[in-house]
């Protein structure tokens, strides 16, 4: 695939909206899915970790997957998640991918054994792309050493892009460690390499990188949008200042449970506070402090309400 | 379930023999597992940690224990594990079991999100019982935070024990922490306690436990058994120190593989060498040291050729 047509900008790792059976809402999931794309946004990662996908079974993210395309929504515009502990179930879920015409997937390592060697995890990601066999397959490394515990080190990046040059393209850095972000824009300059938040997003353009995939873009899309189209202004900075200021808001509190609150409070929705077990769900009380706290660090509710009336 | 039909002894979390193609060679898994029981180890924790279970899908897994019900061998020998990041799947093959008549089930905690609160906890366990809502079902709790990363606290195992006294019956501490296993042999008397490590064995029948699960199983099952069945006697010290040599020279390695080129060795099948990524097998020369040192350290290799080759 070339450069050009690979994955830039905001992407967002989608919520999950679950019934009170708390089986997948798919009606709720591709309107949601619809709004975010009119916010403006590049691209929806489904089936992250801001999903909740991993407290999901492999048909279940099949079946979200088979309806979004379904109802229209191109390929061209989806960047699932597709790494599973299992080699099989990885291979199942990005064949799926490919077949739709997803623009990329965004991969996991296996994630159950801790301490493997990069040889082993070689070895996982070469198998896939073997058996998936299909050259419009283009992975996105997911980094997330905080929730994975399985680390994606600079020395297997630099041998995965070796050996799979037009198939590994890029990768999301879930560190929270800059530094990290730093080693690899610097390392592989030209890798389609994304911040796992937007807090990183102005200094990952700068560097090199290619973008954000963010929790908090569920809540704050268009800001955080309007950062990526005017990276190179004057206003830059500042524009950046406050799209971090409302990410530490919101990070300040277990981050789907609390996406999920305010996604449900400008929605007027209170089913989607549900989240799966073995997540917790924000409490009342904590989910008016956020909102309130929100507001005085200047977050657009008015804005954000009167998108939300319209749809 | 009563006391006395509950799991007790020794108990070995089976090896997944794997084909070239990677998939699970049912026909030398159900040979194994029939060798297993003749070395006269009280059950067949099929689909651990060992087992490389979470490196296969959840239909590759009940694919296999249909097999082993199939082929005449007993629920009440079985404890398959049964845990998953998904509920849906934790549900799935927890019913199987039930349904297959299996004496208990081995349950890891949802294992992607990390430090999720024991309220999580308790409720994606809970969820789980009331969905599979079988009188007949017998949880073990599977505690092996080196790997999870995911605890089951004494908290936890005290609600769990409240709500449901005769569903969640017992624990498979695999910590690698004796102060964590005594702390739960002396907070739950009557649980059904197993140490995750044979090096355990002793001291956990001697604190009120029920006996040990563990990977080593795989390789030297007669011997930790016959400690097992010898707990009382004055020999008993003199039994583990010889168990433990074995387990320690073992676990010096890679455990897993470790144990699958134990095993290739004995029933001279090289197959069995074969890992799933993301585990690395064992290379030949190091392959050779340990078969050197358990020699060295007194390990019955007469004995055990000689049990293989009447199979």
């Amino acid at each position: 695939m070339a450069n050009d047509q690979r994955f830039s900008g905001v992407l967002v790792p989608v919520l999950t909206p679950f019934k009170a059976d708390l089986g997948p809402d798919t009606a709720k999931f591709l309107q949601y899915c619809r709004w975010l794309l009119d916010q403006g946004v590049d691209g929806l990662a489904v089936f992250g970790t801001t999903s909740e996908a991993n407290s999901t079974s492999v048909d279940e993210r099949m079946d979200q997957l088979d309806a979004l395309i379904e109802a229209g929504i191109s390929g061209d515009r989806l960047m699932p998640g597709t790494g599973a502990c299992a080699l099989t179930d990885t291979v199942r879920m990005t064949s799926q991918a490919v077949k739709h015409g997803c623009r990329g997937v965004l991969m996991l390592p296996p994630f159950y054994y801790k301490g493997v060697s990069d040889d082993g995890l070689f070895a996982s990601f070469s198998e896939v792309i073997q058996r998936v066999g299909d050259d419009r397959l283009a992975i996105y490394l997911y980094h997330i050493p905080p929730i994975a515990n399985v680390p994606i080190t600079l020395s297997l990046i630099e041998r995965l892009i070796k050996e799979y040059p037009d198939t590994v393209v890029g990768l999301k850095d879930s560190s929270g460690d800059w530094s990290n972000t730093e080693a690899v824009l610097n390392a592989f300059p030209g890798f389609g390499t994304f911040a796992g938040s937007e807090a990183f997003l102005l200094p990952t353009l700068r560097g090199g990188g290619v973008g954000c995939i963010t929790a908090t873009g569920n809540v704050n899309p268009a800001a955080i949008k309007h950062v990526a189209d005017n990276w190179q202004t004057p206003q830059a900075d500042e524009l950046q200042a406050a799209i971090t200021l409302v990410r530490k808001t919101i990070q300040a509190y277990p981050l789907i449970p609390a996406c999920k609150r305010i996604v449900a409070h400008f929605h007027n929705d209170s089913s989607w506070t549900q989240v799966r077990p073995p997540l917790d769900g924000l409490g009342d009380e904590q989910a008016a402090t956020l909102l309130s706290e929100l507001e005085a660090v200047g977050f657009d509710m008015a804005g954000l309400e009167e998108d939300m009336a319209a749809q």
